[in-house]
């Protein structure tokens, strides 16, 4: 199955050095999440070729409009493309009228908004495949981060054993689940003979904006893809602090400590052209780090 | 003087093959003017290198989404980006509260908004070099377009005569608003022989949205460049009326009757992935007609 972020824009605040503002689709089996959504995210779409009408759920992770000013053009494009499937949108409190006030007419698919309490670690949202959780952050607004977890699967079938045994077709749901198949000949062949585990399951943390906050540790621990938001350079720590974003270097703190398998660092500063010398401070720290690079999918 | 249109978006209602929502530049003389600013508008200004910080003045044509659901992201860039400079947004009513909505802290730059009746054909806005007027169209909702005048500058000196004569620098002024010049031996030569009349003023339209309507002729008549709606081909004329939109050929009409010298069309339905049907079907009508491309500069 399918476990797939694609980063339509890394940049802070503002579109610079040919980088656009956040917003990301991860891709689970064909469930397709958005997760926040500035300014032309519906553009970038267009240009990474992304399924927009797949998408059900929006998570926004705080109202700064480099979060969530793209929105209200993608839900007039759902509107004039003539969706008719439910939107759930799930943000911090208040999204709901800045929405409302730019419509003077109904779109003609419900859109269910969702308040969250951006202090709580919980459920967000379930289905057969994953569950979403809320990462509670510390930034300048009620902001949090979302914590995607593919659920368990069944095990797998053997396939050589259902030739062996000459299991038939509506046995197969039963013995993933659990049970035992019994021959013909009234042989018992035990669950675990027949079955060979389901891959583990995979997980993504997506954590902006933020200041440095060991907090999240215990949420994001063991994550397959953590994005963390690298707004600065160690050297405005200063800076980073007051602005309450986090450095390159307090990213791969996180990293390093939540224990995540990988770390990908965005929302950049404009100040940045280059931003390897990003990479290369968070990399003193936890070596598999890469940088957002916008379009090109990161398969989990 | 520069007189020079860049569209950064072409495209009705939805992105759709490349192509971006309506939001165009106008550059005269350095003065730089923002029509429309459809979602992703800075973004677009990014990839094309326009000089943001140089826009004093945003002409919104109506309340439309996708002919302003960008100025929100460009407010707040310019705010984040130390704009201390006034800017002055001009629109139908009713935009103020949706950009005041969405914003819990202040900009850092005043921010004028005027509001336009719609209806009227009127002077907005004039500076040393240009007038900009109103120009009232027929859409859903209040809409108008906007006609760019450059006024008529002073004749140009002919620099033979400045070296025939031996005039002095501080009398040039003068001559150019129309005195004669006397010479150390009295002689007076007349005003006429010493200037060439400036080139004729340029002015530029734009059309967009609106229905099929002869009542705009007189107001831009003779203009160097029309930009006219032209979201359908004219086989889906019913549609076009429904919904207060134009034909190519429409288009065309318009601008043959109005003797304009160069017609650009643009605001195009995201069913046609081939545009060339639709300048086939504008030429048999107006042949100095163009589509509009994004990003090339068009020169008036």
């Amino acid at each position: 199955m399918k476990f797939e972020l694609t980063i339509l824009g890394s940049n802070s605040a503002s579109p610079a050095f040919g980088r656009h503002l956040s917003s990301q689709v991860l891709n689970i089996g064909q469930n397709f999440f958005l997760i926040d959504c500035g300014d032309g995210t519906q553009n970038r779409m267009m240009n990474f070729k992304v399924k927009a009408t797949k998408i059900n759920q929006i998570f926004i992770s705080h109202l700064h409009g480099d979060h969530f000013f793209g929105l209200v053009g993608l839900l007039m494009s759902y509107g004039l493309n003539n969706r008719k499937e439910p939107l759930h949108i799930y943000s911090p409190p208040g999204l709901k009228p800045i929405v409302e006030i730019q419509f003077n007419h109904e779109l003609g698919y419900p859109i269910f908004f969702h308040e969250t309490n951006p202090e709580k670690h919980v459920l967000l949202f379930e289905n057969t495949s994953v569950k979403v959780f809320s990462i509670p952050l510390v930034h300048r607004v009620p902001c949090h981060g979302f914590l995607f977890v593919e659920k368990r699967r069944p095990p797998n079938m053997i396939k050589e054993k259902i030739l062996e045994y000459q299991i038939p077709f509506n046995k197969i749901k039963d013995i993933k689940k659990g049970a035992n198949f019994i021959t013909k000949d009234q042989r018992v062949i035990l669950h675990k003979e027949l079955t060979k585990p389901a891959s583990e399951p995979r997980s993504f943390a997506y954590c902006s904006d933020t200041e440095f906050s060991k907090e999240i540790i215990p949420f994001i621990s063991g994550v397959d893809l953590l994005y963390h938001e690298a707004t600065f350079m160690h050297d405005l720590l200063e800076m980073a602090s007051k602005t309450k974003h986090t450095t390159a270097k307090q990213a791969a703190i996180i990293a390093k400590e939540a224990a995540v398998k990988k770390l990908v660092l965005g929302h950049f500063s404009s100040r940045y052209s280059d931003l390897t010398p990003l990479l290369s401070e968070a990399r003193t720290v936890f070596e598999n780090t890469i940088l957002a690079t916008e379009g090109i999918p990161i398969v989990i």
